[in-house]
């Protein structure tokens, strides 16, 4: 796939600076330009433009200084870039409706223009909404339903009675609806606890890539509408996570465990269980939540603390080992007082 | 599915307390019921049950107190709500046999009722026991055996001549069998060792969802027996662990590292490899366990100590920045003294 | 399958120093040995094998001292067993070409010698190369390429546009050109930032079980040639890592982070996003890198720190509880003086 920069000015106006014959084969980023490619770069990111290996680079109308690269100048360079990037990319084609290679168990809703690829697994008493997308080797379980417009990638599992919202998408090998982990323990020996719960996942949620959403023991494991979960999270069983929470990859959030709205959790982040934290709150990356917290917590840490009390004892910490000295210097001082 | 609760009395027995006629929708939890359902409370949350949401409750028989909901009265609350699962959830029908959507490769032993669900792929030479479940999208590789009564979710993959016992549950996209990641490195290039062992799973055993379990190198990895593992939990080769331990989510276990018989992992430990890890012992979460350990420990932090120290070092550890304040103090002094 | 010590002399050669009829049924390391095996034995294991469980050990034919176990004298004892493996271990047998339970798009370029198991999906426009294989259950998304002599186990997850170059291995269940984790947040709501790019992956990359490697928003994420991924590890989208770099389990490097050359990152490693990290370097199990790094550093703990720094802070803040009560003491004695 190959434009002339005369051409590409044709698709997206603006003004062309320079040779209109360059010859472009795709589109990058500044830093990973290469020759062939056009880029595109916004107030901030011209000087860096200048010098970049791109053939070409689309730049605000009102950039004024000299540039010294072939430019296309143009209102808004984003926008254009975007328009550019649907038809360099060539468009992906899934034939709607269901594959006669996929199996679909009995009693199944399936919505007219919704879409079961090859190999996908539909349990019994599923339910498929308009427009959704179930890519192959995934595993609805039953009784299960999937919104409209939700996306449901390869190799993702989703076990029996768990209910997933509209214009969700969920990444590849994740797992929703497995057993909670849960025993009762007599004499050293480990008992299962039936999980007879579910998985509720609201609309407009988004789920990374090898995510585990246990269902509940009993009632539901919640998910709120609009939260986005990054790749290989734990969320235990009978956790409810509220509305709009942003939770980075690798977090475990153990079981029973309530969460506000609006809570961001930085990556490696963990919570003990059955406790309860405030919304609009920012827990920054390894943070180590262990009790109840409140509303509008800026926390880090383990145990969690304010970001600025765990910056301050950060930078004591490192003076331990002269405060040792110190110490040591003034008890030697005493003591010769004391002789 | 509905019932009324003087249906739902008929089917448990107790004692109904208030209106009959009220119909029935759902079982739910206390904190998470809404109009249309039915709770149980035992001792110690009878006061939460007097204001939760639920249209009735099941409480113990032997309760004096004042209830104001309506309510059946009954010896024993839990069991007869286990009783009431089994009929207000519908059970779930999976045909026994192997599924001809199904591959099964050459030389397999599969036991008249085991169950091979559609896409699942059963290797040459593998062995599958009486009642097993394979799940769709599940890989039993080459001469690998699954025991009796053992259920192997959707997506999951043993490899080659492993050997998963009876009554284990290994839940969905967990990999059992993957290669150890074993290299030698000569002038900055890593060379594979060949990971020419298996995983041994003993029974009893269950496996959470994105758990990974390495093959050895040689010989085998071991799970013992009872042990349960939760999510996202990695184990990698030639470990060796004991019998009835607990391994909560997102816990790392290094390579060639034995743990005795019941020992807890809080969530998101991590071990370095080639130690002895004592029986009869508990690891907080988060514990980095750096070196081998006696049987009958409770260790916290990291590097791991017992968790009383961790305990008393976590609150010294707060106090550092006023005892540098303090320590600044006490040289002003003293220097005063000296002028 | 069983042979006589005796058989196993013909094939291997060597010195037979006991009883030829002894039948040996199984190969194993010296520590997990148990009757009727085999094992081998180089120097600084010898006496470790005098008093191992196997029948007989394979041991070095310089070796002069007493050895009171049935043995094999022979050269290059490593060599000998390493033959016997393939001997003892059936081979597994694949069958090359396409399975006709396999579902291939349009326009798929397969190279004759390429192997595609059943229930494999292998989308539109995408290359297999020479030699490559293709497990069950993996989806190879629009127009990606796999290299020569390639292995991609059961349950991997390829996204569309995503290249991985030749003699890699990636292992069941990890994913590969998921969506980065982009979103633009207004009012509390947040909106998907689009990720167009894809992910490269050089040549004689080894990736683990349950990896997620993410797109990039635009342009590539990269994995630099010989590097060696463990299982459980996430790289966030545009994260560029270099060549021959070790990444141990449940390692999670942030978005557009690049990674220099020859770096190893232990296990349990977290990095912030958009830094540098020198090439040359070594980051202990639970580095938590908050800044770019320079070349040639040897980091553990967090913040990331030299490695030398951080066990004299270790030793240190133990010494903390200790240093309270000291300074309390000295507190005491000043102010005695000062009465």
């Amino acid at each position: 796939m190959k434009k002339k920069l005369s051409e590409i000015v044709e698709i997206i106006g603006g003004e062309l600076c320079g040779d209109g014959e360059i010859l472009i084969s795709g589109l990058n980023r500044l830093d990973m330009a290469k020759e062939g490619d056009l880029c595109f770069a916004v107030d901030g990111h011209i000087e860096e433009a200048k010098t970049c290996a791109a053939s070409a680079v689309i730049i605000p109308a009102n950039y004024v200084g000299d540039f010294p690269k072939t430019s296309i100048k143009i209102e808004n360079p984003k926008a254009a870039f975007s328009k550019l990037l649907e038809i360099f990319v060539p468009k992906i084609e899934i034939p709607q409706g269901v594959s006669d290679k996929a199996f679909v168990g009995k009693n199944v809703e399936i919505a007219d223009d919704a879409t079961i690829m090859p190999f996908a697994y539909v349990g019994d008493g599923a339910k498929i909404g308009n427009g959704a997308i179930i890519y192959p080797h995934t595993f609805i379980g039953h009784y299960s339903s999937i919104g409209e417009q939700t996306i449901i990638y390869s190799g993702v599992t989703i076990r029996e009675y768990c209910k997933i919202g509209n214009r969700c998408v969920i990444h590849s090998s994740t797992v929703i609806g497995s057993d909670g982990f849960g025993f009762t323990t007599k004499d050293g020996v480990h008992t299962k606890v039936p999980q007879v719960g579910n998985v509720i996942v609201e609309d407009d949620v988004e789920i990374g890539a090898n995510v585990g959403i246990d269902r509940a023991a009993m009632g539901s494991t919640v998910i709120g509408h609009g939260t986005k979960i990054d790749n290989l999270v734990h969320i235990a069983h009978n956790c409810k996570i509220g509305a709009n929470c942003l939770i980075v990859a690798q977090t475990g959030i153990s079981g029973s465990t309530t969460v506000g709205d609006n809570v961001t959790f930085g990556g490696q982040v963990g919570t003990v269980g059955h406790i309860k934290i405030g919304s609009n709150s920012i827990y920054a990356a390894r943070s180590g939540i262990t009790k109840n917290m409140p509303e509008n917590f800026f926390g880090a840490g383990f145990p969690v603390q304010t970001h600025s009390e765990w910056l301050r004892n950060q930078v004591a910490l490192q003076k331990v080992p002269a405060l040792i000295k110190r110490v040591v210097q003034l008890e030697k001082k005493i003591s010769e007082k004391e002789v």
